[in-house]
């Protein structure tokens, strides 16, 4: 059976990557594709490398027959798609790539994002993205929330060991490394090629970058305790890929043996064997997450380390995966491509 | 119907970029992958982006059982693959991917490649496997010899104009700019990041490089005569795609009718309204070959740009379109991954 | 003695260039900043890699005292910075770093930048800064047009050999790779590292770049004819460089001497022992050009490679040689830096 | 007073650093070059980038009349370089870039670098060659061992705060990103621009990277007590720079103050204003070192963020510094080349 899909937001590299992600998609159709600012001009316009595929025009997201489209991916900036996605038909399942769902608590909202939620009900509905822990209630969800890349990454390295009990809650200390595509496609001079390669910043020092929110609820809601961990991103020259490398304290093998449990029958999710660690290069353009788990020279030190691909597991593919689920067709469709190496 | 394949040589770039294809090929499965050099170690040792997947160890040629395999895909160096090629039963299919069945003049390929051909009367057997200028024969060949990758992007942009009689065949220019993958998996001094990024030189300058041996053969043939082009190629610091900028004589609206009605009907080749030109950036990680011309300031004088991935379309995937006619599977099988962008 | 200097435009890469050189200047002293869009801030906020230095804050160009001032650079757009230049005191010599007063016809001002110029009487006035083939008149100059970057590349490569009637004047391809510095530090998408890194494309394909003015206006004024050649830039994935590889006819011999006997006692030019080329990563960062040239196999055919640094040789090293020059400082003063490699 | 010096190892990156910052120096002459891989051949088939110098062609080191040279760097791989230096007169004074006379116990060398000293009262005798914390003795040393370029850049963010007891000994972690450059100029699989480039991964996970002698050895010295950090470097996608950001716990504000002291009067090294983290960006090429401090979210937690360029202040700008204080030059001669950027 075959699914009609639109996006909304579709001129972004997130709306890019879930086209490119649909094209070999074996049941979804796109029938729509808005992107507001260029409504009006062919796809190839706007993504050249698109252009062998048979897309219907950019359009506006209002001139979208909804009574034709099964799901919609929304890959709009936070606060315009809170604003966007509350005018749609309820007839519509969604999948939101912003952060307008993440938060469920509408004042962590605001302190993190500086402007009060405008669809608070909804943010309630939303189910919180992370395909393997909210599995169920993602099939089932009209409205499902795509994660932080940086949340999904930082979350698929701990979550297993919060849940299992076996790091010490209060050390945690996780560093990232984000490829620039996690900033969209957005004219900051930071992010011009003279300024960004060649060398590499961490930003947002101090724990206080947004998806913060995000391990805090997550990580919190898992424990039955607050849980506050220091996150410190770092950008470097490469254009797809994070790597998290996590500080923990415990017992390496009770850390490594929750991450095998936790992901053991998981499709797109490896732990390597003990003392490998993963490379971004090795999960380039894929669904795939890699893990992997050190023990430090000091006793009782832990380092865990995962990578993924921020536009695909942390954002696009992360969004195809969930629409499977909530469709109904088979989990993995269109999202098996192997990692792009070299 | 599903067919068995072999690869030999699995080790190096093209190798792991016909797995990461044929990992989502609808009838094809992977039996055999042979490396001398890592025989006995499983595949992800040699290429963690592929360790999801479900492949046999690594193997030496010689331990394949050839009884049970369709068609074996063998990308070894020059030389050496003659040399193992000669001794495959004649009951496999073979696409080479490396240069030794590419030239059909013993004495060419000794000019170019410095040493004698030792499996002569294979030499002449083989097709060349530019497939969309050789679709025939291939479908019934036993033995097809992958094109450079040079070669290729060069001739897309040249050999319907050669065809059609539309540009002067002893004013040709061709200037490419090259990723360093397609100098393969070698430990050289100038392959390093260091000495390699962030900056471009050119190479084989003076129309040197092996390549113009494809370039002599096929253009003289259809030529019906000596064409003799220039052509420098240069080194660029990015991992794929070959740009290919021809200067050559001609009206540019006859050189453009000669490019769309050379490839209208070709699923993989894309030529650009008039006036633009294709970036490497929007082929990347695809089999499509983009192709823009533009008419120069000088009247008569016209500009021919295509782009390619080398390990695609100039290599691995089409080598998997040569094997797709060759084992009567639909010739785009496997092969319609959209680019990876950005 | 010691000169006082100011530098207009001083936020952008060829402003930050400029100071990088002067910093270890042994006779100029930077007295005054401009950049009236960051009017009133230190200079480590707009360039921290510059926060050692001890020197003036921004202001705008208004601001400056020019009784204090010997000679001043002037980093701004073109269309802007004629409209500025026009207002400055007469005592005080230019170095202009835009294209504003490199054509001395108005009317091919006109064409080639879309607008009427507007301080006619200085273009005429103005001295073309190709240092070394205007080295009296730079010396006797009041203001000095520094060349494009580009220009400047493919004028290394070929002016000595137009000027020595070695090659066919009615057959040269000029074919350039250019780092992004080259486009200043201006938000277009484009020049993201999303989208530039990991790729190439032409740009201004068909001779439409406007410093073909500046190659029509130089070679036919040496040749005594009109001169027009073809040029197509490249935008390559690195930040600074210029490759320039020109095809031209002639005797290959006759180029290389051409080439010696212009360069032999120049202190930034080397040409390269015949059959060897040049690389932008051994000029990178310095005042150096390298030149090489190679005989192609087609008699007759010869291809000139040179490779600058667009930022250094290419603008602000060029116009700090020509200050030199302009003050009667020691040519080389500040600009003996070695390349930066790796 | 002008020097002469003499550099074993040319043929490597910290030789071909030496060489460029020694080229603008204006007392010290470099009177011999020795690689013995490639004596007899001129410099500029080794270094193009250096083909402009007046330099002496390479020997091998044992053909160097020492009576010559005042002082010696010694750029060779660890365990070669003690054979060397064992045998060179008494009278040249020596600064030596390896690991070979870093650690002061025999023990711990073994330990680290798997050998056993060839050296051992050589080890004793040589001066740890962090500048600003060793200056009075490297002044009068005859060897100085240059520091390991990630524990230059950990101690620049850490030994005041040790020294000054302002953070908890036992809670320190340090993460750290490297430039490839660091890696030297050798042939590994992983130092390729195919492998290496668009992505990062960690490695030597586990503090099992051998800098951490140097990090043991100094902070134990200095704390009077044992002092066992975590470290973990990544390697980035680019040439120079490391950039690491290190975890205490502490008052951010006598952190602050404890950086600032110890830096008041240093000329490379500079402490941002609070709140500010550097980029590898705005040190590159030079010989600066920027550090930031920055209060996380949570109480008691401290983020030090230090950069450098791994090839000049983690190398042969810190080689050169000790040679001008073992000299008796001033102590920046050569060393004020503003950083180079974009």
């Amino acid at each position: 059976m075959s699914h009609s899909i639109a996006i909304i937001g579709a001129s972004g590299y997130t709306g890019a990557e879930l086209i490119r992600l649909l094209a070999t998609h074996p049941s979804f159709e796109i029938k729509a594709l808005a992107a507001n600012s260029k409504a009006g001009q062919p796809l190839a316009n706007v993504f050249p490398h698109l252009r062998h595929l048979d897309l219907p025009d950019l359009v506006t997201w209002e001139k979208i027959d909804y009574s034709q489209i099964d799901l919609c991916f929304c890959a709009l900036p936070h606060k315009t798609s809170q604003e966007v996605i509350s005018k749609l038909p309820k007839s519509v399942k969604i999948v939101d790539l912003s952060a307008d769902f993440r938060l469920r608590d509408p004042a962590e909202y605001e302190k993190w994002y500086g402007n009060a939620h405008s669809a608070v009900e909804m943010q309630s509905e939303a189910v919180y993205g992370l395909t393997e822990f909210y599995r169920d209630e993602i099939s089932q969800a009209r409205l499902v929330a795509g994660t932080g890349c940086n949340a999904a990454t930082g979350q698929y390295a701990l979550r297993p060991l919060v849940a299992a009990g076996v790091i010490d809650l209060d050390e945690i200390i996780l560093d990232l490394q984000c490829g620039v595509s996690g900033a969209g496609r957005s004219l900051k001079e930071n992010l011009l090629h003279a300024e960004l390669s060649e060398g590499t910043n961490a930003y947002a020092v101090g724990s206080t970058h947004r998806h913060l929110g995000e391990f805090d609820q997550e990580f919190s809601a898992i424990a039955g305790r607050d849980v506050k961990i220091q996150f410190t991103p770092h950008l470097g020259p490469f254009n797809r890929g994070i790597l998290a490398t996590a500080y923990v304290r415990g017992d390496s093998d009770a850390v490594l043996a929750a991450l095998q449990s936790a992901y053991e029958d998981e499709p797109f999710v490896e732990v390597l064997p003990k003392g490998e660690t993963p490379s971004t290069h090795h999960v380039r353009g894929s669904n795939y997450c890699h893990i992997g788990v050190v023990q430090d020279r000091l006793p009782g030190r832990v380092i865990v380390v995962a990578a993924l691909d921020n536009l695909t597991k942390g954002s696009s593919g992360q969004a195809l995966q969930n629409a499977n689920l909530m469709l109904g067709a088979p989990e993995t469709a269109g999202l098996t491509l192997a990692p792009c190496f070299p």
